[in-house]
């Protein structure tokens, strides 16, 4: 069985899933594009911003006769979303997602829709705003979308998800669910982590104004407040759905932290300079791998 | 008296001096601008770039008759620099420095030139970029320079430098060295040292491959690589100088950290959410005191 994907559902309309839309409606013309939020609100705000060719006012009307719907809500919301959606589904739909953390998704939507083709995806990308104002349609170029299938995952819902994210510009990558949110907990959730706390330790000095930490945050301080603005609710879910592999990562990172530390307390110069000559080289392989803008600082006006 | 600089020396050519002599030219042009570096290479560099008036070899010759002498070398490196020129230096040339940490450098500063008027700065701008050909005239544009002049500086000395940084563009601040050191500490360098140890973590996993690691950085990992790419001599040098104030922010972090960690370990969304609704909103107040750019995604291209 081959799927054409003709009639894309998306359910969650904010950053991810508007730019979703949006992408579809850039690249792939021909395929009409229904959305629904949870929120009266957001369902109103995208109407109006019109990046899908209809917005249905239940779960369960969005998802009719559609071919792929998409989940871009928050991990801890994704059970609930495939349950008011089940009713009004195709038997032959294949159901997806964008969330951050993927094996406990993959299992609420098993259990939530046994009889349904299920196949979890991740792409890597974003920006610290939210809200369907929020999305574009180039958010996905050149980023990785990871598809974590289960083993006994249709062959053909798979290539046909993986022709999707490519059309929509993503490259695309298949591994294991757990392998995954260990991957993702590295390279993501402990950043996000690590943000938060240092911008929640900053504002809550009381030797230093926050007025002083906004005005001297060019020193680096700024470059941790871009993730740290990112949507509470989302962020709030994935560490909850990926508690383990966020935790065991956290403490590697405390380890080192910690000989970082004591290499500063003995004024162990050596060790320090050779510790930060490494991370150097990293930053060039990103750019060189197309995850980042070459530019010095970010691409940022002077 | 008041100070006219009609001759500046700026000792020390990468990122910082050369940005310095960059925007001299570019906005006070009848300013006449020696540079000297310890490096030959570095000099052979600033020669071709062509952003002084003139390159001297030796440090002493590049700071006769000049008004303004300004050090951009390492912390470390500050009192052996302000030996090396002291030959040369004209009696009432002002003494100053860029460095990122104040109380120790204003001290080495002191002993090696205890005749001179020595007004100890810290423009707080920077790329994680370094050398000659980094710098660029508008590095300094509506960043502030913190100047930590002693108790018993000279007032005309101090407003001839504050006239100089706001004439490059900068907003002027003066504070107490000590203050000076903590704040930078939450600001700059406790990101940076954080920055430079999560970039470490991620790339001696064993569990997750470097590879992987670069591909899927833009979940918010490669934010952290900018300022780990920042140059390891000059970091090694402020955390050695700083180390007090360091190892104290530190300490909050740690505890910030844990009650985080707590937090994900027992499940408690509501602590996470509201811990990160707050740090949403520091953001906005930094975009809006114009430290950083309003674009999402610090305007990285899309």
């Amino acid at each position: 069985m081959t799927h054409r994907i003709e009639r894309l559902c998306v359910i969650g309309l904010g950053l991810i899933g508007s730019s979703v839309a949006r992408a579809v409606k850039a690249r792939l013309p021909d395929v009409i594009v229904i959305g629904h939020d949870a929120s009266e609100a957001v369902r109103g705000e995208a109407r109006a911003l019109g990046f899908c060719d209809d917005i249905a006012d239940s779960a369960d009307a969005a998802v009719t006769d559609a071919d792929l719907v998409i989940l871009a809500v928050p991990v801890g919301r994704m059970a609930d979303a495939a349950r008011a959606m089940a009713p009004g589904l195709r038997a032959d739909a294949i159901i997806s997602d964008v969330g951050s953390s993927k094996a406990g998704v993959a299992a609420a939507l098993r259990a939530a829709l046994p009889d349904h083709a299920i196949i979890p995806a991740h792409p890597v990308a974003g920006t610290e705003n939210s809200g369907p104002a929020a999305g574009f349609a180039t958010l996905f170029d050149g980023r990785w979308c990871i598809l974590t299938p289960a083993s006994d995952a249709a062959p053909d819902a798979v290539a046909a998800l993986t022709t999707f994210w490519k059309a929509l510009g993503a490259r695309v990558e298949a591994m294991d669910a757990a392998h995954h949110d260990l991957v993702l907990a590295v390279t993501s959730h402990l950043p996000h982590l690590i943000a938060y706390t240092i911008v929640g330790t900053a504002s809550e000095l009381e030797e230093v104004t926050e007025s002083e930490v906004i005005k001297y945050s060019a020193g680096g301080f700024r470059d941790f407040t871009r993730i740290a603005a990112s949507d509470p609710v989302m962020w709030r879910d994935v560490f909850l759905a990926n508690k383990d592999a966020v935790l065991a990562t956290l403490q590697r990172f405390n380890e080192d932290l910690t000989v970082l530390q004591q290499a500063i307390r003995r004024g162990d110069g050596e060790k320090l300079e050779q510790w930060f000559t490494r991370t150097r080289t990293i930053r060039r392989s990103i750019i060189a791998e197309g995850q980042d803008d070459p530019a010095p600082d970010f691409g940022r006006k002077h």
